[in-house]
């Protein structure tokens, strides 16, 4: 079983409207209202491609209520704690032309709460092959949360967050973190926007502690770097809404390391790269984040290029 | 006491931005999520004042008890019936510049859901001395249903509603229709931009059935029409948020009538029409749909200005 953790999961609306007008009153055509948050999303995609998961992290009141309804209609499995404070919610608000994001900052988690949900996660990682935390802390978590959570799992972890969350995490050593171009830049104050620049930052976070990264590029792929080299993955182009596209990569590179494969045998990189980046792909083909299109993931699996940046025998 | 109903009673959320760009993401500052909708902001205004009142409508869903919790938590009474579809959320997004809202639709309301809310507020109207009908229709409800509430009704009505479901309503002789100028234009077909546009665009829905009108003009106050004669109420203008301006009117109006004052005395307009055009612009003062801000009241009804269309002893 793959344990997602999602401290400040959401409850994700989807507003459809012809244009945006700041200023302007919109009647909304289409309403999608479902569970999200990044490890949300990791869980809804690994279910959807028949794997074995449980979601957890904090939710609370009514629209912690409307999260949990939702994971149930869609039969993906969850342990989540609840907390007093009401979870956040997320609005994404999609024109003919682009997609606006509206973010909550989440609930207020106290010590005391934050304590339980350790202890609730601890005995839940008893039964995971790996771990997944992903998204945001909420409000009154403490900054180094996920470094705890990573200290507490016995077995491989994936972090997926950004700023101090991240920072902070590792020196637990987390087995594999995924950022993107923008949040590796912001965490580690390097410039990212080259191929070597981005391996350079992603060596800073190696250093700081992290076994493996990830770099999700968009439209330009996956880079992964490790100690023993680099490999860039790339698959043609798909058009779409890109939000979820990170999450679905994490899903395929979660599926990796559950069944023993890279990072845990670094050989395998090549194959695992090249599948995840075709997996992020097929989210972008998806309208909804936690979506991935099916035959867009198998049209792309066979076509995706892997570039090896230092020779390695096997990948 | 004065039983208002919102047959698509909402959640809504208030979200706080610096500067809202369309296709970006944003965090937001400040979160507020309340009961809204009219006759709920009518509700909230009445017991902000201190009057009697009974808020009901339909509701359903995680969305329909997040807006029954608030209103425990504010002590506005109510009595609203469940039904089986998520009730609906307003998204209002305030930035420096300007307020953008998004309308979800609401819920589909089956004709046995509509019949079942018709009974009920066949008991509820026993105890209430006003009826206030306002806010759009849920989708699935029938497009005459404010005329049957209004048939329902023994006692005063004021409707505040637009388009099909004001028209739908006029036959069954609402005691007083409330609409704004682009909502009088919408319904009649008329320009309503002059003062003289106005009335008699307003006499149109008097002829259609409508026993008063009383027109909603922003800055420019409140003009009421009826068989009798036409009243212009003015305050000096007010800086602020003009959602729930209506609704505000609409309370006062409502007070009105619950003392047998106009329309019932026709002689009362002057004073009554001043009075609801101060409290309008005591809740143009105040950030949230359904507030009034109580010291911009006490201000402003000694300076309102009332001006007499046709010749009227005691007006």
């Amino acid at each position: 079983m793959i344990l997602t953790v999602t401290p400040n999961a959401a409850l994700d609306l989807t507003y459809r409207v012809p244009v945006l007008r700041p200023g302007g009153s919109h009647r909304v055509s289409a309403v999608s209202a479902r569970a999200g948050g990044k490890g949300v999303n990791v869980s809804r995609v690994l279910h959807t491609l028949g794997h074995d998961t449980l979601a957890t992290g904090l939710v609370g009141g009514d629209t912690g209520a409307a999260i949990r309804a939702d994971l149930a209609a869609a039969g993906i499995p969850e342990a989540l704690v609840t907390v007093e404070a009401e979870s956040r919610r997320t609005v994404t608000v999609v024109s003919d032309h682009e997609a606006t994001v509206l973010n909550e900052p989440g609930p207020e988690v106290s010590s005391a709460q934050w304590s339980r949900f350790v202890a609730a996660f601890a005995a839940l990682v008893e039964r995971a092959r790996v771990v997944v935390l992903a998204g945001s802390l909420p409000p009154g978590a403490p900054v180094e949360a996920y470094a705890r959570l990573i200290g507490a799992a016995r077995v491989p972890t994936i972090l997926d967050t950004s700023g101090p969350a991240l920072s902070a995490a590792l020196p637990a050593g987390p087995d594999l973190v995924k950022p993107n171009a923008a949040e590796l830049a912001a965490a580690t104050g390097l410039p990212a926007g080259t191929p070597g620049e981005v391996t350079a930052a992603a060596r800073r976070l190696l250093a700081g502690g992290a076994r493996a990264v990830v770099v999700s590029l968009g439209e330009d792929g996956l880079l992964a770097v490790t100690e023993s080299g680099t490999w860039h993955a790339r698959v043609p182009p798909v058009s779409g809404n890109p939000t979820g596209a990170g999450d679905a990569t994490v899903a395929a590179l979660a599926i990796a390391l559950a069944r023993g494969r890279a990072p845990v045998r670094p050989g395998g990189w090549g194959a695992v790269l090249g599948g995840a980046a075709a997996l992020g792909a097929a989210a972008v083909a998806a309208p909804l984040a936690g979506d991935v299109d099916l035959e867009t993931y198998r049209r792309l699996v066979p076509v995706a290029e892997v570039e090896t940046g230092r020779a390695h025998p096997d990948s």
